[in-house]
């Protein structure tokens, strides 16, 4: 068999790396897990081993090496088609994309504000103008996805959109954020996914607490 | 025929909208333009007539709607494979779609430093660090690129990480940012395409000064 590794941050952090690790595990793409705790003083030492960018994730697939999620992400519907990575048709195939693409560079209010920390319950940290656009904003790409599709997953069954949205929905989780029932449930569906929840109990065992952690 | 329209902003300031346009018009892929001028009382409602996301650029082909440049580029590159806008060898692909994906989602110290404004010279503004690392990164890609397909694009011949570049290129010139000679050189030949000195004369005739450009 050739090499398969993705090369991951930790599990209780690692937003970024949460998003290729679900897409593989849900469609069954075999791959060997290499864990780089962050925030060490080897860290950076040990990602530029694999990657010149020296971020996590990154995928080695045979001769080849794919960083960045989405980059990952279309990697991987383009070598293994029958996993369903993106939905058949076209024109939700360009809707799953678009989507997924504001993921991947936006909703950075979002993103600072509330980072993901999956064994941490923290309601009642109060938002901000900004934060509350980019959850507006992602709820409403769920409702309109979830209402299109009928669920349970943004396009029907699970693609690379819902992988892209996991960390958000893990987010959400942590910090209490309310949402409506339509959403409530796609969160739930998610959640309960069960490498992910293979995930949440790998993070939560992990000895690694990074600064960010510390003021709470 | 059917419809395929761009909706692009001003293309002084715009830089997510070049990309898809030059691709389009590099590959010759026939579109309609349609520009709405950004920052205006009518501009959001405007852009919200096309795509919910209410952010250009974004492509109607037909009965399908794609928005954010990479995902239009992704679209693009499958729905006309003739137009070669990614590399054809899997391994190069790969990198250039992990390059695409870093410029869609990084380089945010940059961006905001150096806005592009193509029809203005601003030799002589004082780096930051964060900025400094942006820059080095990318001329970093950039060099291991061009050393590896000796150009004179990135990858060879034109793809779609050098229209995902092309507006970087244009921040470099207005702000003389100094570069080795690799890069120069990579530089001069997205400058000189026919059709982005085309997009140049039509920013640089534009009656619009966004609000940011009046500081100078």
């Amino acid at each position: 068999m050739k090499t398969r590794q993705l090369i991951i941050g930790n599990k209780n952090y690692s937003s970024w790396s949460l998003r290729p690790w679900l897409a593989m595990s849900v469609a069954g793409i075999a791959f060997e897990e290499v864990l780089i705790p962050l925030d060490q003083p080897d860290t950076k030492e040990k990602i530029l081993n694999y990657s010149p960018a020296g971020k996590v994730p990154i995928l080695i697939d045979g001769d080849l090496t794919v960083w960045e999620s989405l980059a990952i992400l279309e990697y991987l519907a383009e070598a293994y088609p029958g996993a369903g990575l993106w939905p058949d048709d076209p024109v939700q195939r360009a809707e799953a994309r678009s989507v997924s693409a504001e993921m991947h560079a936006g909703f950075g209010a979002l993103r600072d504000h509330y980072p993901m920390n999956v064994r941490k319950r923290i309601a009642g940290r109060a938002s901000t103008p900004a934060v509350d656009k980019d959850i507006a904003r992602i709820t409403e790409i769920w409702r309109q996805c979830l209402e299109a599709s009928q669920g349970p997953f943004l396009f029907g069954t699970f693609t690379a959109a819902d992988a892209m949205f996991a960390p958000v929905v893990s987010r959400f989780e942590t910090y209490g954020i309310e949402v409506d029932d339509i959403c409530r449930a796609y969160m739930d569906d998610v959640l309960t996914i069960p490498v992910l929840e293979k995930w949440y109990a790998a993070g939560e065992a992990e000895p690694w607490i990074l600064e960010h952690d510390e003021v709470e």
